[in-house]
């Protein structure tokens, strides 16, 4: 058997197990993981300068470098996440809907955990602690395989959170890292059929590409983010400025940053030219239009109206109507987050209704998109699938369900 | 562009122009559809003859040919199928949960459509219908995929419902039947990113396993049930009997049916040896403990625990607990639907919390698992995957759900 099958069969195994545990217990092992992270802050600031040392000789880049670093904030912040989902309510069990039946029968629909979920993602290593305390608090076996940049810091924290958590009860094979980095792996990974219930891909287009198309399991996949906000000739052009600048500059590396702006052509003259104050330090790419606006603005191709720059710059195109801004939205967008600025009740019923996106904001920042502030207390990501979750995925995104039919004899006539 | 693509691309663009219409005029789309239905009798039933014939000249068997065969009394209760689905609450647009943030913002969570589904399946032409009025009431586009055995059939249906549809207001392209029988279509569909949302494939384990093995989007599958009924040692034996019997004989040739029966060791020796008597006519195959109390009984194979036989056929096997019966229901089973006869709360609780499937019955037949005794109304299919939907499938499971954030101008600090 192959290393990854082993893995496979003993999250399998390990599932089974962790149906037995009730929510006292499962928080007892949060807090133990959380206390042997504690534990290994020396170990683990060692493993994280070993990565940074190493891409830092492959030259992979200082962004890439800033999201690997775990400083001392950042690991406090990593311990503070696993204490914090202690407090979250317990998704497993509960009740989603309930009836009895004329025959007498009570069918009753619950909450159970997915069972074993691969989780596939690139470097952060912070990412390793919070989706193995939220598929550990929602009863599911994880399967980690982090970037290979992270590697030497991934085996630091799993090892914690084995320890620690084996320590309070945990069963053995609830969270396994695998080991290796090869690509060979995630292809095995993603093809362990009645093993893996689904695979949870992070990460840029080349890891969506390959896991979509050597998977076997089904995938829930978090990918880019191409947010819009489109101005509307209704809109309050003090709060259209203020969600702009924030949508684009309050934090421009994240998937729920806006990407383009869209403007209406009667309030475009006005808006577009006052944009190089507004965004400044903002690299600018337009239309036509919006060139003959700001002179110098370099031209958008189309691959801009694709891009996810997650950095300062904007792609800005005017339209004519709230219809041609939710047809560029539905042709270039990546079913995220957008937003419109209106004062119209007619174009925000349009915008809601027919802008395919997980998340759609009515005078409010794309940067709004998020399980924290949607309530969920943490989350694993942002779903841009469609089935079983979209947008913020938190714990109960992490469950599915079964039908509990419950009789005295009663048979089917 | 391909036929398959173009098909894609048409069932997208009417995806958006569903949006726009609302309950009553879908349910005046599905009048039309069951009128058309009713005028195109005569053409169905000589398609249907057709296609009957062919099967005849290619042999493909009894159980197939009754499948296929439309007789009036099943054509007129696929037409009255269409009129139910007119009763049916309409699930676009319901709120599934609503709060206002401390900020002030509203965040409301709300069902809409899935966009394009993607249907594959086999020779039964009533699918054809039931699939397109629950997917079209679920503001959903749909792409047929029928059996090659059923495609005049299928042809002449696909036509009244697109006819019937469009002279009602549907969107011209909101149905639409594959014309073709071969493969490379399938191929196709189900590698359609960006214009095919899911694809559900209804069958048998070659079908499924082609559409796992070559999709690109996500799939649903409606795979096989191999149903279990344990009858524990605290059973009563009457109630056990009554459902052992209803189980395997009622309609042996659906998916909810039982296929194997574990009894536990402590009344085996009296269960078992009533059962060539209270399952006359169905054919025992046993593990040696049931070979040694019925003699005669064949003895089963690893083949016969994994076998869905939907025929009079039996495996039974005998087992020392609770735990045991669990045990081989998750190596063996499908994750269908699976019931326990029991006297015990302890073994109904181990049972309901470990045994992993759909459905899990307590002193209730297996043949309960079905969206009409759920109170669905109707049902797409029975799901055997975990995410998204599982089980009984009804117009909710056609749905997915978009954050709709309203505020007054709110950024991120």
């Amino acid at each position: 058997m192959s290393a990854i099958r082993r893995l496979g069969e003993q999250a399998r195994a390990a599932s089974f197990e962790l149906l037995a545990l009730d929510t006292t217990q499962k928080n007892k092992v949060l807090a133990s993981m959380a206390d042997a992270l504690e534990a290994s802050r020396t170990d683990l600031r060692e493993a994280n300068q070993k990565d940074l040392e190493a891409g830092r000789s492959a030259k992979i880049g200082s962004a890439l470098l800033d999201r690997l670093e775990l400083t001392d904030s950042r690991t406090d912040a990593m311990i503070q996440g696993v204490r914090d989902i202690i407090d979250l309510p317990d998704p497993v069990g509960g009740e989603i809907k309930s009836t009895i039946r004329p025959n007498g029968l009570e069918i009753k629909k619950v909450r159970v955990p997915i069972g074993v979920i691969g989780f596939i993602y690139e470097s952060r290593p912070n990412v390793t602690v919070d989706s193995s305390a939220l598929c550990f608090k929602s009863s599911n076996a994880i399967i980690l395989r982090g970037g290979k940049e992270a590697i030497e810091s991934n085996k630091i924290i799993s090892k914690a959170l084995v320890e620690g958590g084996i320590a309070a009860g945990m069963p053995e094979h609830a969270v396994q890292l695998v080991q290796t980095t090869d690509r060979e792996a995630v292809k095995e990974l993603v093809q362990l059929e009645g093993l893996v219930d689904v695979v949870i891909p992070r990460g840029g287009e080349g890891l969506i590409n390959a896991v979509t198309e050597m998977a076997r399991v089904p995938v829930l996949k978090h990918y880019k983010g191409v947010c819009h906000v489109y101005v509307d000739d209704s809109a309050d052009m003090e709060k259209a400025a203020s969600i702009v600048k924030n949508a684009k500059c309050q934090r421009p590396g994240v998937c729920n940053a806006m990407e383009t702006l869209l403007v209406h052509k009667d309030v475009a003259e006005g808006f577009v030219a006052n944009l190089p104050e507004l965004l400044s330090g903002v690299e600018i790419r337009g239309d036509q239009t919006v060139q003959s606006i700001i002179p110098g603005a370099k031209a958008a191709s189309e691959e801009d109206w694709h891009a996810e720059y997650l950095d300062l710059i904007l792609a800005v195109k005017v339209v004519d109507s709230v219809d041609s801004a939710i047809a560029h939205i539905n042709e270039y967008g990546s079913r995220h987050t957008d937003a419109i600025v209106t004062g119209s009740e007619e174009a925000t019923r349009k915008f809601q209704n027919q802008v395919d996106a997980s998340t759609v904001c009515v005078n409010a920042s794309t940067r709004f998109a998020d399980g924290s502030v949607f309530g969920m207390g943490a989350e694993i990501g942002i779903s841009t699938d469609k089935l079983h979750a979209r947008g913020p995925m938190g714990l109960e995104d992490l469950t599915t369900y079964k039908y509990l039919v419950a009789g005295d004899g009663q048979i089917r006539e």
